[in-house]
């Protein structure tokens, strides 16, 4: 079934490109349950000669917090392996010499210790979640409105998320709030920003032709059944 | 000057419909301040044969203490001649049979005292302001997101707005916010709406073109200088 899907892909494909939530686990009530099938695809992948890399939207907690999460649920995988936005974010900050106002979840602000946030000149803004009150995004909103080149930095651009209590807004929605507010176009970091992608595949030193990208369960569990690795 | 840039103006005239705030007096602390020359422009109209009306998109108050405030400031203005989103609201809600939710401020809730709100198959939002919590964004999101038909009313679709202790984000912002996360388009109601414009000419009996729109300060005071009433 994958040799008709993709004709000659097991020939060129030389990396994988792994979605987290939806694909290896489903988040929830504490570390949330690994889906079937998944820590044994994870497994056959790095037993493989392709590389492997990890993607996820994650921005309420830093990597090493979010992997330790992962490793609990029995997966073998490392910090170095998973692509974050966050991260990525610091990397775009430092390359553009911006300071950021930075409206994110608490567990996430570990990773931008390394940023100077003194006179912020830009906004990033994460699943900022109940940090999201009607005085931050005023307060964010403000830092914007008063520079002179308003930049906007979201962590994703998901509409909303379920939780074990019910559906929550996410970034995104705040993200066009403040677009409207100011009058301007944020840059996403994150998926499915094409920036973000193109990191990792930096890192794997692939080109796309030669990666492979699981977005859902189906996929990788098909991966996994049709025994290509 | 007026009869240059309206020909014919001051024969078909028939009716003047002024903005409030921004026009008559500007919002800060406690009441505000009257705008020079408001006051008495307002006596000089009464006082022709022109219909007047005044228009709000003020949200976070009823009209009876929206126009106490105003009568304080010295307008003689009484609440049937002022028309805000909030009645425009409830008469949309009772003539298409439909039940909000509402994120609106406390200070407006009495608007709505003669609307059923069980069940609630649409929402209405208004400036809440402080009320925009995370959680009551949520909660209004969840209302939409669970409709068959999601309809959302917006009143007013205001970016921003200055008070005494800076600028604050309006409820257009929370609107594009919900229209992101549900993907529908929100029915405004207020100022710059159409529907809302044409519910004062009715009110008043008169056509688009016999009547005058207001909305800056110079215009009024240009108005009163002129004498034309």
């Amino acid at each position: 079934m994958a040799d008709a899907g993709w004709p000659g892909c097991s020939k060129s494909l030389k990396g994988v490109v792994l979605d987290m939530c939806g694909v290896l686990y489903d988040s929830g009530e504490g570390d949330g349950v690994a889906l079937p099938g998944s820590s044994p695809s994870v497994e056959a992948l790095k037993a493989s000669d392709l590389q492997l890399r990890f993607c996820t939207n994650e921005t309420q907690a830093t990597r090493e917090k979010f992997v330790a999460k992962l490793q609990r649920l029995g997966f073998d995988i490392c910090v170095s392996e998973v692509f974050s936005p966050a991260p990525a974010a610091v990397a775009v900050l430092k390359e553009r010499g911006l300071k950021p106002h930075l409206l994110v979840y608490d567990g996430v602000l570990p990773e931008f210790d390394s940023v100077d946030k003194t006179n912020p000149n830009c906004v990033v803004i994460g699943d900022a979640a109940e940090k999201f009150s009607y005085q931050n995004l005023n307060e964010a909103f403000r830092v914007l409105i008063n520079l002179e080149k308003p930049v906007l930095f979201s962590l994703g651009q998901g509409r909303y998320y379920k939780e074990t209590d019910g559906l929550k807004l996410d970034v995104g929605v705040y993200m066009k709030a403040l677009e409207y507010a100011c009058d301007l176009k944020a840059e996403v970091i994150g998926k499915p920003s094409p920036m973000f992608f193109q990191s990792v595949l930096n890192d794997m030193g692939l080109q796309p032709s030669e990666t492979l990208s699981v977005h859902s369960t189906s996929s990788v569990l098909g991966l996994h059944t049709s025994h290509q690795f």
